[in-house]
């Protein structure tokens, strides 16, 4: 694990340095055209580089990138200050009269705010410039000191693309350049490598040239048929579960990928969840539904019998295929599909075993890593936030910081470096999400253990304690190894589709070899 | 396997002894009111008896059923001939004149009739009554010569039953009397010790005991959830079922649950299949279903490639979810459901190959037969019928002709005993249906081996030939393991709960015994 990972990205150098670089290539930008011309959007900074979106006269070439580029770098020779100034709307609108993008922004920052749940803001937010030479920009922050402490030597502008303003297909469609900065010419260096190299290990390029799944116009978008070589490897990884969650002494189910509606109103995913899941089918008077996710039928199997604390933990697995709605267009190779078959399992414990238990969960997690070679990896802790108690969150305080604290605890007893993340967790409680890294470098997010100490209630799902006591059981869920559709479309980049043998669809090949009599 | 069973039920002896006491009940029944009163229905031989439907003016109590035996062996010892006579369909009605079901029945047959695939009769049905002692009945036949070829100590009434008149719920509610009737006495102590030792065995029963499976109320009648104690039973099917497919050269494949509904139309399932599936789901403007079958998809998999003969023959294997809809009052616990795990596989070939292939299939089952101990099964070739051509069946009598011959010539050969049945075919091409017994001798409908000769031309399915021509392959559907569902449901009565150790949820239990030290 990087150190580095532990400080949040927007706290981080890079963030400023792309930050900065935005607004670097901004004024580049503007300067092609005549004063007033080009209108700005947003620009802000992204995972790996920064974007800026603009409304200009005519639409831009690679060429002008070129001199877009040459331009930043004399911007960056010029080590212009970065200066902040808090202005009022008036004075805001004032200095961009002539941009109305930024006059749409301003307005909306005037009529103050509400956060993500929908609570009002407190205070309006703080209008505020960062200017550097020539180019003012309505921003937040943060910026590097200087234009010159962005190195000239490791950025690089990447592609022009088209965007909507504000993402929405009504508007106008705005040019977009993309661009990457680095601390270092070495690492600008990796960074381009390791985009070669994923173009190289893509896994839709290589699923089709190893012939392991195909989409079919006919079955739907976002729906894989896995091919027999394809196959070979989910069930391999199958197996490779099977045994290691024998050993940790699962219990494998198999349960029905059509449910009726009262399941996901009991479970409280209708209807707060219906536009990610596909519509329902009326049948007899009654909707069904394909299920999104495993959990509420493993929570009927274990409510179907009298549980007593000699039973728990009871942990029930299934590799259970669950279907989910994504827009078409949100389609993305096996990445972003709308078939998943997840790596799934509930455990039912008492508050008593659940250290041993999301320990237990931990260390599958280490084993596989090991197997796979993954040796980057990131446990993020996402807790929930006192403000989005009773809407994004189940409202019970006190069970949340006792839970978190819970997992705070296991984590700390057990060593495993993670990072907290406020206001990330997961409807029902807090979640341990893993992030790991390719053999490239790139970052996938693999999977969530969640610690769910609110729907067992819902299900009336209880055990009899050892002192004759009914008493509910905590939920860990976990899939640590993901579904196979990710899964797989990480291993296929992870391995440049070179696959270890036992996972390798084809591990041995005969070719006849004829060896010439010799003459005479 | 039994050679009895080599002769249609239909012209049995045991099918006329079981129409004529019928008759001779029915006789029995009416002389328990006064002439007149008792309104008789219909009174068909079942599978093993029969039963009469009557409108009486009280309820009929287990003593009645008593008296009713007791009379019926009266008649029986009376001797009185079954004499048959066409009469026209004013004299029937005459005859009839106080009996409205009856009057119903001749006029239904006075209007002619339809064959079940729509077809206009050529002539109207004859018209017949069957008369012995004094009981006369509107009836085809065939009966025994006379009521002493019943034999008195071979049959039994057994209960008494409500049903619609015609099956309709909203005609008048009937009572009908089962009964049973055999040759020997033996035969029926035989049926009733079978009867008894199934209820014993009942699947139902013995699953929830066993906590092999359970049904919820949330997820949906007919949607079987596997308990951990199940699934270690489905598990080993599985296992067995993959080292076989193994050796036998299958290639396993995974496909999703849910597809576009342009997959099943040119499939030729919708819109005619559409009443047996799930509602569609309607999502972004097109509609998708729930798969009830998974044979379009392995076809789309084998069609993502281009095929060589070399490839040939290409066995695509997969245990797939399938959902079906069975009407809420017709599901009977994992022997009628609404999704059910089938062990599939779809075999592509060539018609060289065809012999060799079929065989093989059949050679599976014996496998299966063997290791499960199931030594008495049926094989039943189930055929076209030439009326049927482009409303039940493909619209191409030469290939119907000829691959019903291939199999034929195929069984033969490999010396497989089999019966053949006119007019059950599947819509694509002639089918294997595959009878078994259990332990206790009662019988189960396993699986079909179908061969399509149709469906791949819809496909656009193709091979090229070692002429360097396309082709279209065959296709052979099979599932010799069946269901999942209907599988275990068998095992359960066969083995009555006692698996063998391999199939065994609980193979070991260590029971702690103390031993008393021996006092002082």
């Amino acid at each position: 694990m990087s150190d580095e990972k532990q400080i949040p990205y927007q706290q981080s150098e890079l963030y400023k340095i792309r930050h900065s670089a935005a607004h670097i290539m901004a004024q580049a930008v503007t300067e092609l055209f005549e004063p007033g011309e080009a209108k700005v959007a947003i620009g802000p900074p992204i995972a790996e580089g920064f974007y800026y979106d603009f409304d200009l006269p005519r639409n831009l070439t690679n060429e002008d990138l070129e001199a877009i580029e040459k331009r930043m770098r004399q911007i960056i020779a010029g080590k212009h200050e970065f200066r902040k100034a808090v202005v009022s709307a008036e004075e805001a609108k004032a200095q961009f009269k002539d941009q109305p993008y930024k006059i749409e922004l301003i307005e909306g920052l005037e009529q103050g705010g509400f956060d993500e749940y929908g609570n009002p803001l407190d205070e309006k937010p703080e209008i505020s410039f960062y200017t550097h030479d020539s180019f003012t920009d309505l921003c937040r922050g943060p910026h590097v000191e200087n234009t010159g402490q962005v190195n000239p030597s490791a950025f690089k502008l990447m592609n022009i693309a088209g965007a909507y303003w504000r993402g929405d297909e009504h508007n106008k469609q705005l040019q977009r350049i993309y661009g990457t900065a680095w601390k270092t010419k070495d690492e600008l260096k990796d960074y381009l490598w390791q985009l070669e190299e994923a173009k190289k290990r893509d896994h839709r390029k290589l699923g089709k040239e190893l012939d392991l799944f195909t989409f079919e116009e006919e079955v739907g978008p976002g729906l894989p048929l896995w091919t027999p070589r394809g196959t070979v490897i989910i069930e391999q990884l199958e197996a490779l579960a099977h045994e290691v969650e024998r050993r940790h002494r699962y219990s494998p189910v198999r349960t029905p990928h059509v449910t009726k509606e009262d399941l996901f109103i009991r479970s409280g995913h209708l209807p707060y969840y219906e536009e990610s899941m596909y519509p329902p089918m009326e049948l007899e008077g009654v909707r069904y539904f394909v299920k999104p996710m495993n959990c509420p039928i493993h929570h009927k199997i274990f409510g179907s019998q009298l549980r007593s604390y000699r039973d728990l933990p009871i942990r029930l697995s299934e590799y259970g295929t669950c279907y989910r709605y994504e827009k078409s267009g949100e389609l993305f190779g096996l990445m972003r599909v709308r078939s998943m078959q997840m790596n799934d399992a509930h455990i039912y414990c008492s508050e008593d075993d659940f250290e041993q238990e999301f320990m237990d969960v931990i260390a599958i997690y280490q084993e596989y890593f090991d197997i796979f070679g993954i040796d980057k990896y990131v446990m993020r802790l996402s807790l929930h936030s006192p403000a989005g108690l009773g809407k994004k969150y189940v409202d019970n305080g006190r069970l949340w910081l006792k839970t978190e604290d819970m997992v705070r605890k296991a984590m700390d007893n057990g060593n495993v470096p993670y990072v907290e993340v406020q206001d990330e967790a997961a409807f029902y409680g807090p979640k341990i999400d893993v992030q790991i890294y390719s053999a490239i470098g790139r970052e996938f997010t693999l999977a969530t253990n969640q610690v769910d100490f609110a729907v067992p209630a819902r299900f009336d799902l209880k055990f009899i304690n050892d002192q004759g006591e009914e008493e509910i059981p905590l939920c860990i869920h976990r899939a640590p190894l993901s579904t196979h559709e990710r899964m797989v479309g990480f291993l296929i980049e992870h391995y440049a589709g070179k696959f270890p043998v036992w996972l390798s669809p084809e591990q041995v090949r005969v070719i006849p070899i004829r060896v010439c009599p010799k003459a005479g």
